[in-house]
């Protein structure tokens, strides 16, 4: 219908065809070529900091155009489950898609370098190596073959390294642990000699206040506190070494895409772009309001030991070397991620940690 | 002119316009009200970083508008002098403008919290609040009473202390210490007993090559080596305690912005957000390469000793609290801005350093 719509248009020349549809003013005419897009999230509906910030981007969408494209945005489960964005966008059913590119794994292996890896970079090492090094137009490689076109659009910073019910004192604390930690994360606590579980959000409070499980890793303090998981847990580690700023993804079906204008293609990548930096100070101005609550409610937080740290890194390393194995594109992105982080990584504790460590 | 045939348009509506124009295609409609707007910089034409940003900008509004709103930029000194941007675009001389806000301490001193204070916030900091604090809404009611519509349009990143001819081993280096470093920097120098100076950007290598100074401050790695300081200083110092992550701002003049559609105005305002993001990610990358350079050259890294940071602290907390006792606007940003950095900077050390310092 819409494609119709449009070749008629192009045909009789867009002023003859406002004239018999009768539309005067310049905001009926683009009134008249409105493209509409759905676009599928893997989160609820206005979740938190995640669907917050499909939702900002919809909305920059929707304003840059001044409405000749907007976006209606479906919370996980409404048109497809959470883990089913990537197949419903990549076959066209939605036009765009709002996920974390390591729920892909199992698509490409080299996907999980474009959210997060263990011991990875950081929110601003990632946008600099996404728009500045070669992270974006290898991703963009990665996700050809599935008819993709893939934007950064948000990050949520460094998590917190999860809520557990022992001590970590030792690696050894680490042995027998039976912890909800999904992906790369537990991969390397299974290296460890723990027990990696992935469950569903749904599932992680009664599954730790009921013991099956020790631990369990999930977002930050905003997440986290709105899940009430203190109430099920004695202590809240730090720093999230699985999770170092997962960049969140918009994807966006590459036919559809190539039917827009040049503008309406600009406009997508740039709500993109500001969408990303949105999405993180939000993060940052929530997670320090839901800190102060669990200080109040005398939480106890703990540092991980650096022995466990050095220890969870090295496995890292094995793990993501292993990673690179898995295919051609995957030893390529690897090679791209971890050169571009050896690199930047001295600039970064110069700068940010230099100054941020410099009074502690 | 522009405004003549806006009304023109108004009254007799668009398409008949159009017809009697002979433009029969929207790209044509569009093009017959196209807007153009000048935008003057601080920087030299094509500075790196800062002036490759306000580009970008420019070219940001360009392509998210389709053209319907190009902004020409303007090198420092070729309508204005670099410190002429806030009044011209004030005044109506320009629409637009890009540069650094505690420039214009002598208009108004809560200008400085905009960009960047001695022991301040860092770019993260600084966009949450602004985003999701009260930032960006204080930063208008300052700006009000001077026509200008302010926005963050772009980050430095933590820069770096300087290049010195002495080394500071202990807090007893700073007296006498002859510096470049203007600004807030400058004055929290003054009173720990060194003398402050305030040179323009092309004096500052003869200057210290023929010992008229001891050290300097400038930007980070990616500007320095440009300026070639490490020819001229024997060591360079970490970190830049007295601008821990200037913002950019871009500056439009009020009636100029109020003229604008609703769409072209959040064409400015997303644009900047996405050229916020852009300039930090591409100072990473460059800084990190830059540094990558000095060593190569051999070049010899101090990090302030933990006293030094400690008086510096005390006396900047000092600076600030005068600066909060100017007027009234200025103790209410100072209110703000020191509230949020006191209460964020816990979750900044629990996961940017938490995360960067667990290994070290």
């Amino acid at each position: 219908m819409k494609n119709t719509r449009r070749k008629f248009f192009k045909t009789i020349g867009l002023a003859t065809a406002t004239s018999i549809i009768g539309g005067l003013y310049p905001r009926q005419v683009s009134a008249s070529k409105k493209v509409k897009w759905k676009m599928v999230t893997s989160w609820p509906k206005n979740f938190p900091g995640l669907g917050a910030g499909a939702e900002t981007l919809a909305n920059y969408i929707n304003q840059l155009s001044g409405g000749s494209l907007t976006v209606k945005v479906f919370g996980a489960g409404e048109l497809v489950p959470p883990l089913g964005v990537f197949d419903y966008v990549s076959s066209g059913g939605a036009e765009m898609g709002h996920s974390g590119a390591y729920y892909w794994k199992g698509k490409t292996a080299a996907a999980q370098f474009f959210s997060s890896v263990p011991f990875g970079m950081t929110a601003q090492e990632m946008n600099s190596w996404l728009y500045y090094g070669e992270g974006l137009k290898l991703w963009e490689e990665v996700y050809k073959d599935f008819d993709l076109v893939p934007r950064p659009a948000g990050n949520t910073g460094v998590q917190m390294g999860g809520w557990f019910n022992k001590e970590i004192n030792s690696t050894d604390d680490l042995n027998g642990l039976k912890m909800r930690i999904p992906g790369l994360g537990g991969e390397v606590l299974a290296r460890a000699g723990g027990t990696p579980f992935t469950l569903a959000g749904s599932e992680i409070f009664t599954s730790l206040q009921t013991g099956v499980i020790d631990a369990t890793e999930w977002v930050g303090p905003y997440n986290d506190r709105a899940f009430g998981l203190h109430k099920a847990a004695q202590y809240y580690y730090y720093p999230g070494w699985h999770e170092p700023g997962p960049t969140l993804e918009c994807i966006i079906n590459r036919q559809a895409y190539n039917k827009l204008s040049k503008q309406l293609q600009k406009i997508i990548d740039i709500a993109c772009k500001a969408a990303n930096i949105d999405m993180l100070s939000d993060y940052m101005a929530k997670n320090y309001q839901a800190l102060e609550y669990f200080e109040k409610e005398k939480v106890a937080m703990r540092q991980f030991p650096r022995e466990v740290l050095v220890k969870l890194n090295k496995i890292s390393d094995e793990v993501l070397l292993d990673l690179s194995h898995e295919n051609k594109i995957s030893k390529k992105v690897y090679d791209s991620y971890t050169n571009f982080l050896k690199r930047v990584r001295p600039w970064t504790l110069i700068s940010e940690d230099g100054y941020l460590s410099s009074l502690k």
